[in-house]
């Protein structure tokens, strides 16, 4: 069999090894050997077979999967196989393909979310320090694609902090429960085995040892906990795609304002020579776009019948599977994101100053108003933003207007450049704040 | 102006006075009210008008919204003319369009949330009383279509009731936050005018007269609250959706284990007089089935460009307030079909028949194969799915392989119908116990 | 009952009256009375009631449409109890409500797409006369957010003009089809009146009075008509909201180098007295964004079990409306984008001049390899970047290289700005051609 | 490098071997060589390499890739390396990466809907042939899951055969033009080589070569080629997967219309040794239910800023090449479903008869209704369906009604299963003659 996807269209970020077949059918050995070993504990098998997911040939079980729709009836014919005789009958016992594919998918979340911790960590301290080292270096603040009125860059760092810290939280936070039922969902199989008490504390060791959550209920067909992590996948993957898109942003040649500090063979173009592009910025907007279809199709698959869905269940795979391998790959890129990332200063001072002032209209109109009333501020406004610069001009206008001292000082505070902007500090502390916690 | 939607292809269900335009505008109204109380608070005006959103041209104010994009804009116009002269320049100040209707769908999705809990609470207490009282019931357990295993009612009512309780309480657990950043998300003119402290306690008291979480962040770009209220949304519509799925399938002629105590007028046909359709449960799924490409938008505008995006902020109203309608429509049908709901244990015995004890093979097997081993209970089995009738088939083939008393006891136990299987009752009890905390 | 949607958060262009619900019930008694029509030319009735679709009460329709799931049941009643006695008895005889309303859904696309085709000839014509106009208006192009390559700002225009030709064409050619057969799709009650004959020309004759599509066949459940429907309004918004996305983007106060002259009260903000939003391109962004998840919805509806299915037929009713809403929202927004958009000559050339010529790297690379190999040129090349300014850099890399005359004309040809680039006439006409065609 | 995706989750079909990675990085390889083919003919080049592709490294192509964000920047370095020093500068000469990634998806594309044309051409066949032979074969019609009226086999299968047909078709026909503009769409390189003429005439020669449509635009950003083809692919997959809905639901226990008759080792169970799944009609139902999202990331790229945008390009790779496995996974598991199907006319006779013939009801109302008046015969026939058996009950309803004897000899006819009903030869025969027409 050829390999379907071996990463030509998908950055080489380790999310194969991770969340690929090979880790899959791992996971899924894994299950069904932490249920053999629970057999063990009850009495029902004298020892455990040390199983090496390794050697088993995916290239077969992948074939062979076609035959009942899934892997897992291949798959336990190997294991029987590869078992002692005095252990073979037991493998599977009580279970169903589902039960093995489900926690296995749990598994895999599992270690994947695990494996996104350090470089989301990464994310997290590497922002939290750039938000705070620029907390006085303003930037325009824009809106529908105007500048509208300034903020700072640790600000708009810190709301992207946010963003992460939040949907990380979120994601870090969700219950993976094991899958483990047998063919209807009643456990029938286990309790005929071990009785009603029996049958909670397998359930009870193999969620234990798997390191899952031990729900008492089946969700064969309550599919919420698959959704709940995909939607989560899918959030967390969004607020790291939103820091490729301000990256990528920024870096535009118009704009200027933050770039990467690419390395040798990085950023190239087949064409232009002179080209440095934010790639691994572009490809976390690319993860996030993908985002939402694969989340779309889980949100679906609630739609369940009976105990088992004649396609709805299996359409779930390759969306969740996927969702996980974007959350792997975009944790690393927004990692070499944030290690690369560079805020240009000059730029930002520099296209603050295209507006010629303007872009401070709505303080000063404040300002003014509180001592002119608003229709009054707003005409004076008006009549500044058409002079060639608006900050000479609004303070003409002011002392025209004979306005007090305080006042006169104040329209000179909210128009001129630098330092916090209204609560930023505040906002930006606990965004730090938040994110270290988060760690 | 005409109106686009007047409810025509959406049931009536009293979505459109929770969550329509008028409570919509009512919601922005609310917003600019509680800001102005709080300002009279912290003694920027005198008083607060006493608006009657009631009294508002809503037709004007959507023809009007097309010149900035939104309806905050003439809102605010309209605000300013009904408030008494000393309030009317504070009206709106230090606010952004996108302040009042975030934090307006907050508060829409607020009372939505809580409009649904009577509804919900009654679909929880409904399908809890249905799964005790039929934990004894028998009905085949369907995988890929196929009877698969006996169940019980009581068990899959038990699952349907899980999904129920557990994406309800998640949507009721979502916080709401309040909105409050200015044009920028500095908060820079309330900082102007309170300072620092004074600011944030003003946004404090707002997010309390509303009754929406105190952040401390802005979420302008971080659209993480909605992503997650509109994921909530649409995982709970898809357990009712699931609730509905499995009534429909029920009342399939060829099925009958459920079905609707119709009233008169419903369930009826344009054409075809003898019909009953489930009519309730079929839009529960009509609901579902629309929910997941609404959040996918949602999920979508995590890529916000800026401090407000040109689009994407605007292309998640809809869709979000949709996803609202949806709610509160599917806790209004899924109350209607709990309550007229029947379960029809004459047919899920008869059906439970069909395959002439085959469906039984499963646990026979088993019971089998720990005296005879896997490979030679396998064979039984085999030959007695062959044989007209199943179980007489297996027991006396049990008997020919001189099985042990126990065994054949065994046997004729699990291939009996009736009675609780395997963990049904645990699992229902749990079921029954969240559900009533839930409420 | 409350209306759901006056248009409070979708622009005032005028889809409600086109696609509304009004418009909708129009379309749906347009359906009943063509078949009544038709009826009568058969001979099964003697003639055909007036109705004064206007006149009926589409809130108590609305109402009870409930019970039975859908708004043809009370319609039909309406409509009988209008009818003279010689007639009530014909209306709706041999119909079922899908008929009625997949019909009327189609009847409201026709009205929808023949409303489209003003706005959007203009759109067209617009944007081929600015593609002419400024064929020879130099701006740099940009891939990944930075500049790579000098082209045309009439070439940029004749990109969007070929999008929009291409899917305004596509779906305006989509085949309408007319659905008539009966409860179950056989035709059998007009059969049973008419003969198979007879009830065949009672189809086309429906049809030809809705002027939609006779096809032969019924579907009910084949749902591509709506898909392939569904699809091209997406694409036709999507490429609407390109425009959108583009002048958006070129109106940035970084950029600068398009806007739009706006009118009185266009582009406000509630809080910026400086701003000047490009909002009709905002909107086209945003509904561009809410398509593709509507979209998604109605191609799902293809898995329609049986001859109507429990709820997926019902969840195609409004995202298809949806998206005709959308559509001629955008038709209508992009003529006005069209109609006030502005080049900014100065500006592109300007912007162009930010990479001090690198952004002539490519070709200027390509001319010297022929001369000089590739490695070498590149090598070249990279030294010219290196330097302040490109152009003289790399001329004087040419002359110190001592390449040819013709090379060096070549070479400075390559790195001039202004005229026409490449193919850029070619494909400007083209797209001026077809544009022009589709009007 | 761990391969991703090597089939585990997706049923061995084949499409890994056309549209996997191998098969795209063949493909790409294939436009690289018709572009240097075309360059010989234009006498840029002596002669062509003939690249052996199947010798690439893919692995290090793949994890090359992530330098500069796509695979074509380290395949052109390995093709340069491969290729004849007097040929090796013009490799890639006047192409970009978008060129050649954008062609060879659709070159992919050809090949893998060449590949489904016989398969499709089977399932065509096979449906028209079995609809055909059921057309007198009586079924119940079903709406909302009630049966409502009687219809055919033959026609149910008809529109199952008209989907496919339409969608085949409508995929089929879909125009894949190459990809071919240069770095910004201008292709300005090749016409400083060969002047407008010339690169007009190698882009038609390109084109020509690869089989691809020779367009005159450029489509770097113009997605529309892309989206039509991912939801003709979406809505063709959709088609398949109702005739899987269709053949899995019929397949249902309760229900046995329908079933596969499958062959040793398919449809088994890891846990239920009586069950026989219609596997491949379950997974035709599991890529219909994946497309939508999928065909969902494709329309929301029609958003495409500039002359190549930052991430939004790049989310289009994944989605469109696994639309294409799906299709041809889909066409694949579609010919073992007709080929393997099996009517079962004692189980659709049998489950006609649930209802007591109270599924006649429509037609006999509305033939009483032509001489009683429509609401004597509601009467009539709502007392009828009261009684235990409908056809006896409504012929002595007629007799006392003393309807003439045409009436009652219509009413016998209605209430008489067997034979065509209403307008199902004709559709039916409309269905395969389309069908054959189309294979």
């Amino acid at each position: 069999m050829t390999a379907f996807d071996e990463g030509l269209l998908d950055p080489a970020t380790g999310a194969a090894a991770l969340v690929g077949d090979r880790a899959l059918l791992t996971a899924m050995v894994d299950v069904e050997a932490a249920h053999l070993a629970a057999l063990a504990v009850a009495g029902v098998v004298p020892a455990t077979p040390g199983w090496d997911a390794a050697a088993l040939d995916l290239t077969a079980i992948a074939e062979a999967a076609v035959g009942g729709g899934n892997p897992v009836i291949p798959l336990v014919g190997a294991l029987r196989q590869a078992a002692p005789a005095s252990v073979a009958d037991a493998v599977h016992l009580g279970l169903t393909s589902q039960d093995v594919l489900d926690s296995a998918l749990m598994l895999l979340a599992a270690r994947a979310i695990d494996a996104a911790a350090d470089p989301i960590g990464r994310v997290l301290h590497g922002l939290a320090v750039q938000a705070d080292a620029h907390r006085a270096t303003p930037v325009a603040g824009r809106t529908l694609g105007q500048q509208a009125a300034p903020t700072t860059v640790g600000l708009r760092l810190a709301v992207l902090l946010d963003g992460v810290t939040r949907t990380w939280r979120h994601l870090d936070g969700v219950e993976l429960p094991l899958q483990l039922g047998g063919s209807v969902g009643t456990v029938a199989v286990l309790v005929d085995l071990l009785g009603v008490e029996g049958a909670a504390a397998l359930r009870a060791d193999v969620a234990a040892r798997l390191g899952l959550a031990a729900r008492v209920g089946v969700w064969h067909v309550e599919r919420s906990p698959v959704v709940v992590l995909g939607t989560a996948l899918a959030t967390c993957i969004g607020a790291l795609g939103r820091l490729g898109l301000e990256v990528a942003d920024g870096a535009r040649t118009e704009l200027g304002e933050l770039d990467l500090a690419l390395g040798e063979g990085e950023g190239g173009s087949s064409a232009m020579p002179q080209k440095q592009n934010p790639v691994p910025a572009v490809l976390l907007v690319a993860n996030a776009r993908r985002a939402p279809g694969l989340a779309a199709t889980l949100i679906g698959s609630m739609l369940a019948l009976d105990e088992r869905p004649a396609g709805d269940w299996h359409a779930g795979w390759q969306p969740l599977r996927e969702l996980l391998r974007l959350a792997v790959e975009s944790a690393v890129l927004a990692d070499r994101v944030v290690a690369d990332l560079r805020v240009h200063p000059d730029r930002t001072v520099a296209n603050l100053g295209i507006t010629r002032g303007a872009v401070h209209a709505e303080r000063a109109q404040q300002v003014l108003a509180r001592v002119l009333g608003r229709a009054r501020a707003a005409e004076l406004v008006r009549a500044a933003i058409g002079e060639p610069d608006f900050v000479p001009a609004i303070r003409a206008v002011a002392v025209a207007a004979a306005v007090d001292g305080p006042t006169s000082d104040r329209l000179a505070d909210v128009t001129t450049v630098g330092g916090p902007v209204g609560l930023s500090d505040t906002l930006i502390d606990a965004a730090v704040r938040a994110a270290e916690e988060a760690r």
